[in-house]
């Protein structure tokens, strides 16, 4: 298979507040670069497609600063090196790095966020169940808040790749899941494809008594994707010394609109809330890798992708994201596997 | 020494919102009361003071049912037994029992607070640092979280008889004890009868600064028994993996006054919270009144106790209170403590 020879990319074209529109981005390219001493040029092949990409664009995500007109947009890709004059990357190696959108880029090492075994399960894994949104997950169930047998655990973002993979980690650990998901699609997947008990569509009239109805012993343990007025919802079903683990982007958290967490109702529960930074847990990847190919080649543990195809479609589709309308993990197949 | 033959009592003249004035209470008598069968008088040594009393007159308060005018107000005091039907509970006998605010009352074992044993150390103690309060702080330090050498702890309301038992079991466990209280007075007990390293005076300009320095190497722990605006402004000095015991009283954190926490500083600090109810510790009394009493003999554990002299005193020392104007523990001696 031929690679391009030049390198599409999409560009910022202007910063607004609110939610970003298709007059936000436009498609650019150049030629493709060589590596510099040190360095080393990736392709991309998986671009992924993640919420906090809208604040890095603003500067309002740590490491990011603020994208001004005409910058390439900021994004993190399962790539493969294509030629390296670094010593400890070779030609041909796979990696997620922070390849910006683009099809190909000139990295140094800190830019590569895992290197990747391709026999460890499918490429496009590596930025969902078998990378960092895995990883958050196995930082949720194996650190802070491990459920057990008879525990009732719930997870919002159910149809997420940390929501989904949360919940069937959980449900291997024994507890009974139940998802809380926006719309039926979503709440179908956390079903059919991860397994769930139960899944509450908490857009329908009556969520919270089919909640209840799907908690009959409570809610033991609570993993939270987004936010403090779910979780003020939530807390009245909790058993007492229920745990919580909070994982919604501490971006989101902050702003006005997402309420505020009153604390009398989690000390009349003797609730535990604990914050989670996916970067904790780094060190532990190669073991939940172990864990989490091996239950993936037994079937047991399942992903759900939400793929476009072409980088010229990656505006599109993230927009859909930022609507909240992608189903599974939000990815635009940029580039071939082989080759 | 001659006891009273009429019940002095302390009721209810009118419910109103706000903070209560002196109009809202009315002196009144009646006959010492005569137990019945299964029923055992008690007369009232030491009333004990509280925050809670407040909520309970309104019926705000668990197990509390509103009150009306002419009842006599909540209140839990420690008291002796002068006559008794009941054969589990003997004349003599001392306790912490729901007496109300008067000088007599009849009651039933389930108005059983606490029994005490007088060896243990002053009777008054007995609704302190050897009572509900010093086991809240036992719960904070052996349970929720235990600090140890070099961390620092935080703890504010620290003249009171919950924080400054919990910073002075903090310091025998080796920790840097930092106080947060209102006022010179209060910081003069957390520094000269408790012992604390440090206490901040939270009404006076610039003590944030003063805070930070009198915790150079950040807040590893923070036991709040003041609710959630502190608690938002001193994440900023939290280390990484913060503990948090959450103790304030959940009737006030319910109330929009106190605001709300905004989950994002406390992911970003990976900062545990948990919430502490006394009752949950129960089980743990005599374990905490033997290390307590002997802590409390020894010299190494002090308290510090606001006393007003008579019945009559009640509703003046409880304003005092309302007005956060008390220094350590407020007791109204109603009662000898002998005959």
């Amino acid at each position: 298979m031929n690679l391009p020879n030049r390198n599409a990319q999409v560009r910022l074209r202007r910063q607004r507040d609110g939610l970003p529109d298709a007059g936000d981005f436009q498609m650019g390219d150049g030629p493709v670069p060589e590596p510099g001493d040190g360095e080393f040029l990736v392709r991309t092949i998986y671009l992924s497609l993640d919420p906090y990409i809208r604040k890095a664009i603003r500067g309002d995500h740590p490491g990011h600063a603020v994208l001004s007109a005409g910058d390439v947009i900021y994004g993190r890709a399962v790539a493969r090196v294509v030629k390296s004059r670094h010593a400890g990357v070779k030609q041909g190696d796979y990696m997620v790095a922070e390849t910006g959108w683009q099809s190909y880029a000139v990295l140094t090492p800190k830019k590569i966020v895992q290197r990747i075994d391709p026999a460890m399960g499918p490429l496009s894994t590596a930025i969902g169940v078998l990378g960092m949104p895995g990883l958050t997950a196995w930082g949720s169930i194996a650190h802070l808040a491990p459920p057990t047998v008879g525990d009732t655990y719930v997870v919002s973002a159910a149809a997420g790749p940390v929501g989904g993979t949360v919940g069937q980690l959980a449900k291997i650990a024994g507890a009974r899941v139940v998802g809380i998901a926006g719309g039926k699609e979503k709440c179908d997947v956390a079903l059919r494809t991860y397994g769930f008990d139960a899944c509450i569509d908490y857009k329908k009239d009556g969520w919270e008594q089919a909640l209840q109805l799907a908690c009959p012993n409570g809610i033991d343990i609570y993993h939270d994707n987004v936010g403090a007025p779910l979780l003020m919802k939530l807390v009245a079903y909790f058993n007492l010394y229920a745990k919580v683990v909070m994982c919604g982007r501490p971006g989101d958290y902050h702003s006005g609109e997402f309420g505020g967490l009153s604390p009398g109702p989690f000390i009349g529960k003797r609730a535990q809330l604990r914050g989670l930074v996916v970067y904790d847990y780094e060190k532990d990847l190669p073991r939940y890798l172990r864990v989490a190919s091996t239950l993936l080649r037994e079937g047991r543990l399942r992903f759900k992708e939400d793929h476009a195809d072409g980088i010229e479609d990656t505006p599109g589709h993230f927009l859909k994201l930022m609507r909240g309308e992608n189903v599974g993990k939000a990815i635009v197949a940029v580039g071939p596997e082989k080759g």
